[in-house]
């Protein structure tokens, strides 16, 4: 395999990193992405690593890099389903992925993207003008 | 890995394969599967095989077997992203997915379940009464 699928949702993009990330499915992956952001006119990238039980400082750079060119194109980058353990290797190897929001899980991290984009689809209420009360 | 990970997405839960499916990862997923299935009430599963390029008959009984056990705890099966080599594949080996509904993407897997169990989340219109004309 040398490329992870990414999967439309609305106005989202969810990739969901299963393997390790070496050099070119990272490359692939990135490249993927911003092309797929560029097309779709995406608002929002969500990037589950649920399955991720080891992170070193490179696949820290490349969801850093991930995030920093979503955001020259216009989305927000969000990180879900970290593992306890690996936020723990994180932190103990000085990364902080700076520029990364992160959520529990995709739900919830399609919950943030949803508020920072200022669109709520799942509850999509109409906008009310407010009473102009000009008789008080 | 042994494990792919299954997204909990509102009502449906979202599985992407990505790699292989060999025998223990295939009845790991089918148990996890199920297992979420009950915890969380959903009422659909997705599959999505954009990334599998080679699918033989182990690999279409799987997904039979996950779409059956999966009516029994009362969700729906969509396999979606189904790359055209795929479907050429399934048809020359005599599989023909039964009990599985197929679907072109994860948003159109989505439309489809919705309209299967009546609920529509994306774009929740109101119910209008029928204007009741009977002055005519």
């Amino acid at each position: 395999m040398d490329r992870i699928p990414i999967l439309k949702m609305g106005p989202f993009l969810l990739v969901t990193i299963q393997v390790d990330l070496y050099d070119r499915l990272a490359l692939n992956l990135e490249n993927d992405l911003i092309t797929m952001v560029s097309k779709t006119e995406a608002k929002g990238v969500l990037i589950d690593i649920s399955a991720v039980s080891i992170v070193d400082s490179f696949m820290g750079r490349i969801l850093g890099n991930i995030a920093s060119m979503s955001r020259i194109m216009d989305a927000e980058t969000v990180v879900v389903g970290m593992q306890p353990a690996v936020a723990i290797t994180l932190v103990e190897l000085g990364l902080t992925l700076q520029g990364v929001h992160t959520a529990l899980n995709v739900e919830k991290g399609m919950e943030l993207l949803q508020n920072k984009i200022g669109l709520n689809l799942l509850n999509q209420e109409e906008y009310q003008e407010p009473a102009d009360d000009t008789d008080l």
